[in-house]
C-alpha cells in the first residue's frame, strides 16, 4: 500500500520518513486504507525554507494577488465537493448532508471569498496617516505561518482551507499546513485544490505546503524556528500549551483556540416563562455534532427551585430520547469518558448517560451531571474540566449571590450566555451576573445558544486564557481575524514614491478605509 | 532615616519588609538619602486584591471617568514640576533643561491628555456593528495592569505616569506601578500626584498603587497572578524575558519593549553627497542622553570605499570632541563596558573610546568600533549584542550583495534607517535593502535618525522579537497603544438596552468612530 505524498515547495513528493499512520472511520472503527507519512525534521525544514523563500518573493505584493488565489481556490474546492464530502464523512462520521455539504463546505468557501474581498480592499491593514509629521503605518505580512487545524471541523477550520489559512493568506503570508491526523484524506484533497489554484495564479512554489504529521518534538522545533512568522493552532489544551510554550520562548506570535465549556445561565423567571423551549434549544446546541463544537454549552447554571427541577427533567428526557451521535475518534470517546469521570470524582452526580454506547463505532451516551453551587465553589477548577462531546454539567445555586459568585470563579471561555425573562422579570439578577460574565468570555449572548458562530466582522471567536492564548484576537470574523498574521509597519519620513500604495496620497481603489489625521475616510489626502 | 511609604489601596503605608534600597546620584556616585522598601509578597498581594476590587467597581464606567482622572493628573503633575525636575536630575544625571523640564515633562503630560481625549471619544475601542446579524463588539478593559518602567525615561515611560500607564488607564484599568529602582524619588512624586488626582475624581482606592521594588521571584508571582489582567514592561532584555516567561505560562498578555540596536544603512552616494551632515546627525542621535535611548542607533552599515572611510573619520572626530555624558547608573557603566568587550571579543576593532571615563560619576568614553561585513555575517548574533549607551559599531560591507545579506541577518529591532542620495543615485541599492529591513523593524526611516519618537497615531514604537514581545502592538502612539490593555468583547443577540453606550444605535458623543456594516462612520444606526 503506497504512502501518500506530501506537498513541499510546489511538488508532491514521497516522504523520506519510515513512520506512517492511517485514519479510522469513527462510525465503524475500521481503519481506512491509505497510509500517510510522519514527516521527519529534514522535510519540515525544507518546508520552512521554501515558505521563507516564498515570503521574500511576495514582499510588496498587492492584496489583489492574494485575493486572486483565494477566489481561484474557492472554485477549485467547489469542483471537488463530492470527493470532499465523501471523504470527510468517512473520516469524521459527520453526516454528508446537511452538515458537510450544505453547512461546512459553503461556509469554508464563503470564508475564503470574504478573505479575498478584504485582501483586495485592504482596509484590514488599517492604514494610518499623520500628515503633519510625515509618519504613516499599516499592518503588513508577518512571514511564514504554520496552521494546526483541529479534528472537529474538517472543512471550516482545516489547516489548509479554514479560517486561519484564509486569514494568513489574506495578510500576505505563505502557509505550512499541519493536517489533523484524523482526517488526512480530506486535507489532501484541499491541498490538491490549493496547489492547483496557487499554480494557476502564479504564486511562489513555497506558498502553500502540507505535511500530515510530525513528532511532538519536531512540532515544537517548527513553531520556534527562526524563519517562522506566526502560528495558528486550534485543538486540545494539552498539545496547544506545549506549542504555545515553544513559540513563546522563541518570541513567535502564537494564536491558540483551546478548550472552552461555554457557561449558560438560565435565570429563574426565564424558566417560569419558557422552560420547554429553552430545554429544546439547549438539547439542540449541546448535542449538535455530538457536542464536538468549540462553543458547545457544557456548563448550565441554574437557581435551585421547582423551575430548575422541571428544566432538568425536560432536558434529561430529551437527552435520553436523542440517539447518541458518532464521536470523531477513539481518543474522543476515551477523552469524554475520562472527562466525565473527573467531573464525577470532583463531586458531581450523574443524571443520565455515563457509559459508552454499544455498536461498532465510537460513541458515548448523551450525558448529564449535576452539582450544587456550594460544591462547585469548593472545587471550581476540577469542575471546569472539559468533557468534550455530548455531555453537560448542571450547577444548582442556592441564591442569587451564589449565582453571581459562580460567575466570578469561571475560567476564560469563548462564550457565555444568559437567558432571562422576556419582560425584564430577571433583570436585577441579570445585572449582577452579566458584568462578571462579560470579563470571562469573548462573546456574551442573550437568550441564544452559543454554537452558531457567524462569520461577521463583529464576531469574536476568542476569549480570555485558557480559551485562547490572547484576548485581543479573534479567529473568526473578517477583517479582524487577519490581523493575527501581521506586524505593525511604520514609515517615518519615507520618500512618498517609496511608500506602499495604501499609504500614498491617492486612495488606491477608492474603497480603502484609512485613518487620516484622526478621521476614517476613503478620500485621498494631500501630501 | 525613615523608609519611604508605599501606596496601597489608597493609603500611604509603611512597608512591612525589612529590606531597603537607595538611589544613587550618577553624576557623583553618591548615595541619595531616603530609604525605599523592597515589598514582601503580602504587600504585593494586597495591591493585587485592591486592584481587582477597583476593576470590579469600574465595570461599565464610561471613558469620561478615566478622562477626568487623566486630565486632573496632568494638572497635578504640572504643579509639581520643580520637585520632579530637581529629583529626576539628581537621580538620573539628565540636565534639568532642556531634557527634563522642556522635553520629557511636557511630553508626559501631553501623553496623559491625549489618552484622556481618546478615552472620552472612545474610538480606540473600535466599536464594530453588524446590523444584519445583531452582533456587535468592541475592545473593553482587561483588568489590573502592572507596569514596569525603565530607567532611561524617568517621566515619559515612568511606571506611574508614562505611556503604558496612560494607555492602561485610558482602556479603563487600574494600575499597579512597579517603580524603577534608579529613580524612586521621582516615581514617588508622581504617585503623590496620581493619588491626589484619583481622590479628586472619585476613583476607587485600588485604582493607582505604587510599590518600589520586589524580589525577582515575587515579580514573577505578581505578573502571573490569577487576578492580573496584563503587564507592560520596558527595560533590559534579561529581566524582561524572565517576566515574559512567567506571564506567558499563566496566559497573561505581556507587552515588552526590550533592547534594540536600531541599524542605520548609509548608502554610498548619500555619503558622496552629504557625508558631513549625516555624521553630525548621527553623532547627535547616538550621543543624545548619553546614548541611553531605546531607539539609539548602535549599528551603522556602510559599503567599503573612500566615502565610508571619510564618514568614519568625521564621526570619530565628533565622538572624540564631544564630552562623555553621564550614564544612569553604575550598572549602566559596567553593562556598557561588558557589551563593548563582547563586541570586541566577537571580532570588532576599537576605533575610539573603550575605557571608563575619569571623574566621580558614572561615565564611559564615547566609543566606536568596526567590523567587516564578512566578520559580521560569520558571527551575526554576538555582533548584535546591545552595548546600551554612547557607543556604536560600524559594519563595512564589501559589496551591494553583502549589504543586503547583512540586512537579512539582523534581529528584530524597533527601528531601521536608510540614508540615500537625494536624487535617487542610490535607488537600486535602496530597493534591495528596504524590503528586507522592512520585515526586521517596526519603524522604517529615510534620511532621518531614529531617536525622535513622535506621539502620533501613526507611530510604531514596537517591532519584531526580541525588540518587543509581539509585533502587532506599539507602546507609543494613541489610540493604538491603548489596545494592548484590552480584550475583545462581542455581544450576540444582547437586548439593545443592555449594550454598552458605544454599541447602541445612537452615537453617544457624535465623534465616536464605529465600523457599521463595513463602513466607518460617526452616524447613528437603525436597530
Amino acid at each position: 500500500m503506497a504512502t501518500q505524498q506530501i506537498l513541499i515547495n510546489g511538488q508532491w513528493i514521497s516522504s523520506t520518513g519510515s513512520n506512517t499512520f492511517q485514519a479510522t472511520n469513527p462510525a465503524t472503527a475500521e481503519t481506512l486504507e491509505p497510509l500517510y507519512p510522519v514527516s521527519p525534521w529534514n522535510e519540515i525544514e525544507a518546508a520552512i525554507q521554501a515558505a521563507s523563500d516564498a515570503s521574500k518573493q511576495m514582499r510588496g505584493w498587492s492584496g489583489e494577488r492574494f485575493a486572486a488565489f483565494l477566489d481561484s481556490y474557492a472554485e477549485e474546492i467547489e469542483k471537488r465537493t463530492e470527493a470532499l464530502v465523501e471523504t470527510a464523512h468517512l473520516e469524521t462520521g459527520y453526516p454528508e448532508s446537511p452538515r458537510l455539504r450544505d453547512g461546512e463546505l459553503p461556509r469554508t468557501t464563503n470564508q475564503l471569498r470574504q478573505a479575498a474581498t478584504h485582501a483586495r480592499e485592504g482596509s484590514w491593514a488599517m492604514p494610518t496617516i499623520d500628515t503633519a509629521t510625515g509618519i504613516s503605518s499599516l499592518f503588513g505580512p508577518i512571514g511564514p505561518v504554520t496552521v494546526f487545524g483541529p479534528n472537529n471541523f474538517p472543512f471550516a477550520f482545516n489547516s489548509i482551507a479554514g479560517g486561519d489559512f484564509a486569514a494568513a493568506v489574506a495578510a500576505g503570508n505563505p502557509v505550512i499546513a499541519k493536517g489533523h491526523s484524523s482526517h488526512p484524506g480530506t486535507t489532501q484533497i484541499f491541498a490538491e485544490a490549493a496547489d492547483t489554484a496557487a499554480k494557476a495564479t502564479n504564486m511562489p512554489t513555497g506558498f502553500v505546503q502540507l505535511i500530515y504529521r510530525t513528532s511532538h518534538e519536531d512540532g515544537c522545533r517548527l513553531v520556534s524556528h527562526p524563519l517562522m512568522g506566526a502560528i495558528g493552532y486550534t485543538g486540545g489544551r494539552s498539545a496547544g500549551l506545549t506549542i504555545k510554550a515553544a513559540a513563546d520562548k522563541a518570541g513567535k506570535p502564537v494564536y491558540l483556540e483551546l478548550s472552552s465549556i461555554n457557561p449558560v445561565f438560565v435565570l429563574p423567571e426565564a424558566l417560569n416563562e419558557r422552560s420547554a423551549d429553552i430545554a429544546e434549544e439547549f438539547k439542540g446546541s449541546c448535542l449538535m455534532g455530538t457536542g464536538q463544537f468549540c462553543t458547545n454549552p457544557g456548563l448550565v447554571i441554574l437557581k435551585a427551585g421547582a423551575s430548575a427541577d422541571t428544566f432538568i427533567q425536560q432536558v434529561t428526557q430529551k437527552f435520553e430520547e436523542a440517539p447518541a451521535g458518532i464521536l470523531l475518534s477513539k481518543g474522543g470517546q476515551t477523552g469524554l469518558e475520562a472527562g466525565i469521570a473527573a467531573i464525577e470524582a470532583a463531586g458531581a452526580t450523574l443524571i443520565t448517560g455515563g457509559t459508552a454506547s454499544d455498536g461498532p463505532g465510537f460513541s458515548y451516551a448523551n450525558t448529564l451531571l449535576k452539582v450544587s453551587g456550594n460544591q462547585f465553589l469548593a472545587n471550581p477548577s476540577s469542575l471546569q474540566e472539559e468533557a468534550f462531546g455530548n455531555s453537560a454539567l448542571f450547577v444548582i445555586a442556592e441564591s442569587d449571590e451564589e449565582l453571581a459568585e459562580i460567575a466570578e470563579y469561571l475560567e476564560g471561555n469563548l462564550t457565555g450566555c444568559i437567558y432571562s425573562h422576556t419582560d425584564g422579570n430577571d433583570d436585577t439578577l441579570y445585572d449582577q451576573i452579566a458584568p462578571v460574565l462579560r470579563q470571562k468570555v469573548g462573546r456574551l449572548l442573550n437568550d441564544k445558544m452559543p454554537t452558531g458562530v457567524a462569520v461577521s466582522p463583529a464576531m469574536n471567536h476568542g476569549g480570555p486564557f485558557p480559551s485562547t492564548g490572547h484576548p485581543v484576537f479573534t479567529s473568526v470574523g473578517i477583517p479582524a481575524a487577519i490581523h493575527r498574521f501581521s506586524m505593525l509597519q511604520c514609515y517615518d519620513n519615507v520618500r512618498p514614491h517609496r511608500l506602499p500604495e495604501a499609504l500614498k496620497p491617492q486612495n488606491p481603489n477608492s474603497k480603502l478605509w484609512r485613518y487620516i489625521d484622526g478621521m476614517y475616510t476613503t478620500d485621498d489626502y494631500s501630501s
